[in-house]
């Protein structure tokens, strides 16, 4: 399965689109929004740039896309007038695989400038702000040499570049039937060969950005982690075990071949910070700043009447529908994600459940 | 009627698609291409940058577009080992409104990427190119000053910004009755106000890319053009005298309401080599190294069994559609565009009618 023409955020702005099911995604964001702004700041504050390079790396599309830009902007903004130094002019750079619905968020980018003009009467023009579309895998360069100062990615890096080889065996066949992910069912093979691509596709990843970005620039990543040393987690990989027992539900009813799950695995990896501090003094270019890890609260009260594991279900399907339709063809979805919603509102009825989510600030020496 | 919001090539890769439909327009810069290789080349082997900035302004999407990038890559490659210099890096950024089908062309790349790896054995490692998106209007600054050492647009800059204001009396009413543009029927002031948003439009173009030019870049702009002072001629304004024949015989049918014909004008314009001469050198700041003017030819046997006339209206369906579609609706389309496959057919058996082209050749002083 070729990930880069495959995998994408499910595009547009319907029902079931990345666009109207990302809350969760922006809420965790929004809970690290500091260190993102304080990073950028600083960066900001030591480089003094006339043109500032940003960077959104798996920026997918929909309102978190723009938005994004548009408080580092702000923020920038407001400083320059307090050190009453002119403003920079801002380089944007949006990447995300080629299959990524760029034309939805283009598409906002005149309502996006328009903003940007109204109501600033008192205080002058607006600033320059030039946004490109660079699409690509993040698992290489994306960028010529020494353009950035700042690089922020949401939500991407727990995704690898593809399923790993080490999960099958000489004919092909995947040695982690019962799973789609690590489970207390997997062979201890498996872990080892996610853990593995999670090392090369890392550690491709930081290299890359170190040429990307100037001396002294900065760096914002926000991740799917998981707590400690055990690979089986009820924080993440308990969400992939929610997905098998739907998918499993399935073959039972005869709507899925078993042999076609048997076959399915994940292109994802919840490392451990111990794992993301290892890799990143081995890449040696860049300076860890700080590691965070926190959990998504489980948002009771968001004002809509449908139940918490249905907007998970949403936001899931989003996500991995793209894989899902592709492997198990279009006609299981609904059903997939129906079942998966009342799995997870059953499981958090007796637990609760939460993501975590790790937050890494590292700073090019 | 806001063109950025509504006005672009029709997307996708359908009958009906630019991508489909744009064989004209390569036909006329392949026909002109070694004009723009020579002036890249010459552009390169003064400057001979590390990195090279290009850009493809109103780029559209479909074959075209990244056939245009291979040919350039492959001719600065061809000259780096000739001059025994390595290769530069390559900045490529693709142009074109916001509404545009980017994704058609980011959903390409993969496979553009793994033509250029393919092949190579010979020729050590492939070139580095960092492929980006730019939407936006190009009736204003796009890029970062001094970036860019080659720009090239081909059949976009005879599209104004919007349709002249000066078309319309006080109570809002076209004065340009009997016409979609300037044609026989029209008043003096029809020619005049076209003239006029060319000139500002056109004016604007040179100036935001003289800023985003390298001193010494150079620039390539392929347009619609009209032979003489004379504004009616057979070369263009046919075409659109066509378009407007089409829509009164759909006013006669019933189909389209008279208000809704007489309250159309198209954004376009072709101006004469004078006025495009006369607004380069009020500008200033960049040196004219020649202009050509040329005619496509009728292509009698282009193996297809489809009439001439099918396929310009093809062609003009491609380009016109979206404006179309939003002034008088989408049910008109497919009759209207028989009608005018029917009427060039006609109009060709009495005449041999060629548009007319014209190629800009510009350096930055």
């Amino acid at each position: 399965m070729d990930v880069e023409k495959i995998f994408r955020m499910k595009g547009g702005v319907g029902k079931t689109s990345y666009s109207k099911n990302s809350s969760l995604q922006k809420k965790a964001s929004d809970k690290v929004k500091y260190i993102t702004l304080e990073t950028i700041e600083q960066v900001y504050l030591t480089a003094k740039p006339k043109s500032l390079g940003i960077a959104d790396l798996g920026c997918s599309s929909g309102p978190n896309t723009l938005s994004n830009i548009r408080e580092i902007v702000d923020a920038i903004e407001e400083i320059s007038r307090r050190t009453l130094q002119p403003a920079p002019e801002f380089r944007v750079y949006l990447n995300d695989l080629p299959t990524n619905d760029f034309n939805a968020i283009f598409q906002a980018l005149p309502d996006f400038y328009g903003g940007l003009k109204n109501g600033r009467s008192n205080q002058g023009a607006p600033p320059s702000i030039y946004i490109a579309g660079y699409p690509g895998t993040f698992y290489g360069r994306l960028f010529p040499d020494n353009c950035l100062h700042f690089i922020y990615s949401s939500y991407s890096l727990h995704w690898l570049s593809k399923v790993p080889q080490g999960l099958y065996d000489e004919t092909c066949r995947s040695i982690n039937k019962g799973s789609i992910y690590i489970s207390d069912n997997s062979p201890p093979e498996v872990p080892k060969a996610y853990s593995k691509q999670f090392q090369e596709d890392f550690s491709l990843f930081l290299h890359s950005r170190s040429k990307e970005l100037v001396s002294g620039g900065g760096m914002v990543l926000i991740l799917l982690a998981r707590k400690g040393p055990n690979h089986i987690d009820r924080g993440n990989s308990f969400f992939w075990e929610i997905l098998y027992r739907s998918l499993a539900s399935l073959v039972r009813k005869g709507d899925v071949e078993e042999e076609k799950l048997d076959s399915y695995d994940v292109h994802f990896y919840a490392p451990s910070k111990e794992e993301l501090e290892d890799l990143i003094k081995k890449e040696g270019s860049l300076k860890l700043e700080g590691v965070e890890m926190f959990e998504i609260e489980k948002d009771v009260c968001d004002g809509s009447a449908t139940s918490y594991g249905t907007r998970v279900a949403m936001t899931v399907r989003a996500i991995q529908e793209s894989m899902i339709a592709h492997h198990f063809g279009d006609a299981i979805v609904d059903d997939l994600f129906d079942i998966y919603g009342r799995m997870v509102d059953e499981e958090m009825a007796k637990e609760d459940i939460r993501a975590v989510t790790s937050v890494v600030v590292l700073r090019k020496l």
